[in-house]
């Protein structure tokens, strides 16, 4: 077995980061970590430890402007995105940055362009493509299995709200939440929307609000292809992470469940129960975070095109930002409205 | 047992018209058939002779002027309806009216007058309200067993398509499908929609788009205690009739999945496969069309209120009305705009 | 619709009587009840009421001389089955009678006898073999869905067990409760089980080991085409009724599932949980004690052999008899040992 | 973090000593394989390339004279772990060896006495119990969620048969196969079997016949506190890989249900599917085989006593020496017959 190695470069050192360095560690042995970095130099020591980092590098510019590196990961907060993407362009570096890009479509436009400057590759971390339960959505899609979509139909609830200073700096509910089911919906349908309308409300908790953004939404989706499609967000769901699908065709319909701990049901006295779904995203969507990382390190190798482009990484953010518009002008909004 | 018996006479001798006269003479001992008719006599005679109804009455206005007659069920076309309200309240007869009471506001409001006037009893025939899926879905409202509601989702799908000449004498989509969902979200959330958004389109068969409507919809409504809710419809399902319900609320979720014929589960070398769900409402509802009439008959015969009144009939035809004009002009319409 | 009509005479009023006698008199248009005898005269009088029967028999021998009558539905206890057979076959009337025929072979045989000299028609009571789940699971292996059956399952246990007055006299859960599964086994496989291991004890109450019984029995089948089989019998289970089939064949399993009174499922902060099954026969077999009456009419009507004969009736008595030998002496022990 | 390591030396780098060699690589950090060794030393080599082992040994007496070596994966052929686990033991290793120990008592004796003079830890790979599925079962046990446990059925059954040259030295399919199921009876139950009653036959592949061997059994367990309990195996499932647990207790009853790949279900035209269960051990299995080594692994570190011990791995051949000789014998068998 005479496999290539990608030697990996890690900017941050946070939560998703620390689950992007365990798949490159322990999950994937054609990935090595050459070095990582983190404002917070402490973190990224600790994670280097655990995951047996050579290098804990000082900035993310001693990352990109080493050699050493074929690929950097960028894992830091979503401010620094499209800067560190357009340094990482132009030092050669292949891109794995976690989403969104931006929360404007300028610098979005900014980065895209480095990259294509540069004849990189880059890949927008959207893993929730890579989730079994999606990707054989797509799969029947893809096979025509159930015909020609006509409806579909995402439901996507967090547990628990984040905290309010996370919802400050999250650039909105839209952006932050509905961007996965954005990606989800233009994935699962394989075409584009062309219009949005969005309700929504403050129904988890007043300081939300407070806050300047809503905690649940229900996102009415045209596409170019006539089908219809909604998206059903909440910023919390009692009984945990609810993460579902569904599309009707002209031929049938697929619908996915969340997905379970365990497989047993109890039979008692008073009920027929099991227990709750998989919490939050670290446990849902475990596999799928492995399984990007793989698709972005053999794109890499192979020189083939990433599996979740920057093109892929814009369009959402159009589309988050056509829904707000909605919602705060209470009518259908076209995505050109807002794509300007 | 000193049961009381409730003298019924019938109104229409088709599909729905056989339906509640096997109840009838079947199923409610405390309920008798004195006498049915039909403008068509042979399918009159017919299901005289299978529920053992003693008499074939050559009019409606003989069954409506018989003094032994107490109740009247109403099972004829649509746009009888309001009239022979009007004409059974005049006579004093408690009244059981298939939906919707009529297109137009108009007669509506002249049919409820009547009863009003009268003093008699009116259930329209919301059936579905009795089915013990949505029944338990209104239980868990009402426990709180699942908190406050937030969002709703209702799933409406026919299995196929009615013949186009039904289509065209239908009152539409939303009169004619939608018109039990708008009812079921009303029960549901125990509250009123004040605003309504539409879209849909011409996806089933174009020749329903050539009769002036459309077969595929989604309905959002928005209700006056701030629950946000959406009605799927589809005038084609492949697998079969499909009638779900999902409640989102503070503190839980509650959802129904459709009924089968059996719960047997196959495993193949190629799938886990099990049959298609009941086909169609005359399988999946027949339990909540004897359930309606054993509450209409228990109603009459105790005085009480019924469970579907007048104004229930009346609120979801304004909800058609008021989908249909969002869908005409592309935005959210106030119920008040169509409730004049 | 000149269908023809058939006139019985029922003999017993009690629970199993009470449910045949509304089965036919409000689900069967084609049958119809002549006249009706219970022991308890005043039982018999408040089911005649119930169900518009014109007359109430003193005594069994008058309904089997009634010349009116031309089938006999024997819903009396146990003791009275084997003679009432012989006076109705002797009458020429054609018998539905309840399991089992009697608790000794000899008994049966002379019933059977009678009824073959008679050339009257005989349907045993098992009603299961007219569920929907179980007749699914017969058509599947009839239909080779799962290719050669080799190994089944059968669980059945009820909610809590009867009162102690009734085991006493039940002739033991083998006779009373097992037969059911023991006619499911020989309904489900196509064929006859050879040999019979039992295993069981006192796990649910003491009192029903004091009164010479167990109440809660595993029975091993091998069958002569080489299936084998068990029966799980519990005469509680905390949740209720249990009632559910598996067998594995060459090419797949099919397995069936308990009935719910609804599809809701509620999620809460604990635990995803739906309602309790169907609690108890009555509700669990509601439809089958309508199709095998149905059955049993229209054989009669046609002329033709009832679904399950007499024979049907005399094997399971041989089982539940090697059943009980074989859990008194400890080991498998095989047909022809018990049945001389 | 200060995590302690341990040392590992695996003897054996076939199917599950990779399974092992990856999850120490890459899923234990506190975990470091030192060598590795097989009679076929080019897999050994490419197991060590995969998982960056820094040593191949010669033979498994050099890995057991490491002195850097502190715990010892004996995954060699089942002929092979006695001798090993005696030398081990002698070299003061602490040990992890596959399941069965051997085919006899007397080896097994010698081992475990080995070990016991020793004073070292000894895990057998019963890794079912660290399944998230079984352990809920147990875990209902124990929390008295069903009450006291009355009854259990066990399912296992393979997707095909192994080679006919692997079932020749397999040392039967009671010592292959349902050793798996005893260990886990055992372990759900919390109690010893004291009585095994056994049917089975060839209904597979005659092969397997003429091997001297069955393929398809049932195995009735009585134990000492009066539980009763069935283990169906197969080994052949058209579907995939089958297993499953049902515990039947005074209070209630808890299921398992299969793992499959993803959670979407189809409804076509045809029936309503979705895809095979996990094919087999490997896919089903995976992460009871991370969390068993895991567990030995904190064992060690933490100088507990293991998770699954020597007289766990000694029970399950004891019973399966009289499931075997139950067979053979046509009767129930107590095991102090064949625990001499």
């Amino acid at each position: 077995m005479s496999r290539k190695n990608l030697n990996f470069g890690i900017i941050g050192a946070g939560r998703i980061g620390r689950v992007h360095a365990e798949t490159l560690a322990f999950r994937l042995p054609e990935a090595q970590i050459v070095a990582i970095t983190d404002v917070n130099r402490e973190a990224a020591e600790t994670l280097a430890s655990h995951c047996n980092i050579p290098r804990v590098a000082a900035t993310s510019a001693e990352i990109i402007a080493d050699p050493n590196i074929v690929a950097v990961l960028i894992c830091s907060p979503t401010g620094t995105h499209a800067e560190l993407i357009v340094e990482c362009a132009k030092a050669g570096k292949h891109i794995f940055c976690e989403k969104p890009i931006a929360f404007s479509l300028d610098k979005i436009d900014g980065a895209l362009a480095a990259v294509k400057a540069a004849g990189v590759q880059l890949q927008i971390g959207f893993n929730r493509r890579f989730d079994a339960n999606f990707a054989r959505v797509r799969q029947a899609v893809v096979n025509g299995e159930i015909g020609k979509p006509t409806m579909m139909h995402l439901i996507s609830r967090d547990p628990a709200p984040p905290p309010l200073s996370y919802i400050r700096t999250s650039g909105g509910i839209f952006l932050d939440m509905t961007i996965h089911d954005f990606d989800m919906a233009r994935f699962l349908i394989g075409d584009e929307a062309e219009e949005i309308y969005t309700v929504g409300g403050v129904m988890v908790d007043p300081e939300i609000g407070k806050a300047g953004d809503i905690d649940t939404a229900l996102i009415v989706m045209r596409f170019r292809n006539g089908v219809i499609g909604t998206i059903d967000n909440s910023r919390k769901a009692a009984y945990g992470y609810d993460q579902r699908a569904e599309i009707l065709g002209s031929d049938g319909k697929i619908q996915t469940e969340n997905c379970y701990p365990n497989q047993a049901v109890v039979s008692s006295g008073k009920s027929v129960y099991k227990d709750l779904p998989l919490n939050f995203f670290m446990e849902r969507y475990t596999e799928s975070f492995a399984v990007e990382l793989q698709s972005f390190t053999q794109a890499v190798l192979e020189q083939r095109p990433t599996a979740v482009t920057g093109i892929d990484g814009r369009i959402p953010v159009v589309m988050a930002l056509a829904a707000r518009k909605s919602y705060d002008e209470h009518r259908p909004v076209r995505l050109e409205e807002v794509n300007a």
